[in-house]
């Protein structure tokens, strides 16, 4: 089935508004809605702005009233077929006299999924597919994390020019620039948990919270998740009232994956040390790496990646790059380098993406 | 005294000539020539086609017979005052009549320099300075070189993100791409020295020369110098008649800079091993750190920069980041990452650019 060129001009109008900025996620996809009068005007618009609000499709449809009859909804999702704080999106464009529905992305989620089949059920004029490529890159991690029942891993490390993350007496403030600082904390924002491991917080004491530029923490924090057995002294910062913190007993990272996947989390920033990071790497439970690298030479002192187990060079992990960014200094601080890239397929280490049961678009 | 828009103009093309590619330099720098009549159009053009060829005004003035009389010679280089295997400039100019010079650069050279002083003396007009960093960057090794009394050396050494040259059982094949391997070629080329100390021709035999695409020797191959005590096995590629090599029985950085000096060399390109590149880089003897970051984790194996006795963070060697370049990787390989760089002042560590009595520009 085709069609017409005021869907598609109306999908890519779908597709901004999925993408509106400012947007509070929380564990929802982005998801734009407009609806086309039979002659191809527009007769409204919708997007949902995070859990517990309605969703993009029940938005343009309250703001339509009576108008949707007969109209034609472009979704960039399609609509859920799943009730869970708000009812299904099937239902509501039905009840609305919708007559024919044209949607971009397959819904992944193998829980709200079946509501093109829903509608075909009934009579609707349903195609799928329009500008899906666009619409799942809007939401690559919820994609990511429905379909593989486990929350996206992006593991990021400092080092200098030849791996050191210390000198040789421990010191290691700063290696990384000012810019480098500040652009993690633009990265940890758009991740919805932290993760380090119990040493980095014996050791670091690291608050673990988003900052702006004057180091003051942002209204919304991440999840900060300390993983590993030993128990957290009361005093350390993570374990103050600026964000949440989940301890989670175990050093099996999938085992740590699941538990945060059941807390509806879909993006974690792991920061290290680099024990946790082989654990994670080891596991083939690392989607992402990013490195800032500091031009900068100690010749010694810790290494940032830990001993992986590599005995010779065809072993080797390697990490396909998919961006480089130089990030200036200011006040004749070093230029740093990031690197973020994606590792290759780790032989004999697959990571297995078991679809969870757990409602994931509420 | 100023300069009229014709000099000007003149003074850009010949900035030109004096950068014509393929001319093959030697230790002389690049400089070009425009005579201009009293009206302001062109007489005669040169430039300088390397060592025992004639300097770029004398090869003007040839073009121009009889009309470089009353002339203004327009010259990228102050005219040189010195007999080297040609006469000096100064005299040529004077014996064909030119009645005023306007030059770029000033000659860097001590033994070279004075000929704007002679011209003036004999009743010549002299103009200097015009459009002078231009010139300079035409021949900024030269330069460097002629002021600092040393060749400029350029470290190069390859490295994995986490600061790896081999893995734990020594292979190292290759950590580099084949595009970085390319570039290091063309890098190679624009150097007159290749250096590395006796432990890396006894451990990987490398050939030390030039190559192309097809890997096949470049006509001309920068001198083959060889660094260290110890005897070198006759059997060694680096021995072959493929390109000249010079043993360097010395371990003191300083000494083989001016035995290199004393053959003409300005620009050595310094591939290793860790321990030589330690023994320059804390002599402060590196001007230029050239980095093939290869995005790749091996955990353990040899690291790619030596100990530097570095013991805390505050004593790190700092490098300003000149040029980030990526170089993709075709057929399945690594995306590679250059890093140019430039060391910062290393405290308490100075070169001490005494410079040579020995003629540059011959
Ligand atoms: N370069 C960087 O970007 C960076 C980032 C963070 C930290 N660091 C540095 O790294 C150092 C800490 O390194 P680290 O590696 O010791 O800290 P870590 O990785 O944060 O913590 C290691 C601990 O995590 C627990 N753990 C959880 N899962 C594990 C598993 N699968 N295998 C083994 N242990 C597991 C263990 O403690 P239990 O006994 O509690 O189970 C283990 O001792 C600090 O000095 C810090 O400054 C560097
Ligand atoms: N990552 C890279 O880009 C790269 C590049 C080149 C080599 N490599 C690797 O590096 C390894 C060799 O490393 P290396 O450090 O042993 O080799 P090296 O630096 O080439 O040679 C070291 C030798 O140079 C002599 N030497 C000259 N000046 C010296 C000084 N100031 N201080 C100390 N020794 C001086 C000494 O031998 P004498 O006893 O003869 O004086 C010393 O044993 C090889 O495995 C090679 O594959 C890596």
């Amino acid at each position: 089935m085709t069609t017409s060129e005021a869907e598609r001009s109306a999908m890519r109008r779908a597709l901004a508004l999925a993408a509106t900025p400012g947007v509070p996620l929380g564990p929802n996809p982005r998801v734009g809605c407009v609806l086309l009068a039979p002659d191809g005007t527009t007769v409204a618009e919708g997007f949902h702005r995070g859990a517990g609000s309605p969703h993009a499709e029940v938005d343009a449809l309250a703001r339509a009233g009576a108008a949707a009859r007969g109209a034609t909804a472009v979704v960039t999702l399609e609509p859920c077929n799943h009730t869970g704080r708000t009812g299904p999106c099937s239902e509501a464009l039905l009840a609305a006299g919708v007559s024919r529905v044209v949607f971009a992305q397959a819904d992944a989620n193998p829980v709200a999924r079946g509501g093109g089949h829903r509608l075909r059920q009934a009579g609707v004029e349903v195609v799928g597919g329009l500008l899906a490529d666009q619409a799942r890159a809007v939401n690559e991690v919820w994609t990511f994390a429905v379909t593989s029942g486990r929350p996206f891993v992006t593991w990021k490390f400092a080092t200098t020019l030849d791996g050191r993350s210390a000198a040789a007496d421990g010191t290691s403030r700063w290696v990384s620039s000012r810019a480098a600082r500040l652009d993690t904390h633009r990265l940890r924002a758009l991740c919805d948990t932290m993760l380090v491991g119990t040493n980095t917080v014996e050791v670091d004491d690291p608050a673990l919270t988003v900052r702006d530029e004057a180091d003051e923490p942002l209204d919304v924090q991440p999840l900060r998740a300390v993983m590993g057995l030993r128990d957290l002294a009361p005093d350390r910062r993570v374990l103050d009232d600026r964000a949440e913190t989940v301890h989670l007993r175990t050093r099996d990272p999938h085992e740590a994956l699941a538990a945060l996947f059941a807390r509806d989390r879909q993006h974690v920033f792991l920061e290290g040390g680099p024990t946790l990071a082989r654990a994670f790497l080891t596991a083939g439970l690392v989607d992402e790496v990013v490195t800032y690298v500091a031009p900068m030479l100690l010749g010694a002192g810790a290494s940032a990646v830990a001993d992986l187990g590599i005995g010779t060079i065809a072993d080797a992990v390697h990490l396909d790059v998919s961006d480089v960014t130089v990030l200036p200094g200011d006040d004749g601080e070093d230029t740093n380098v990031r690197l973020t890239m994606t590792p290759g397929p780790t032989p004999g280490r697959t990571s297995s993406p078991t679809p969870s049961p757990t409602p994931r678009r509420t």
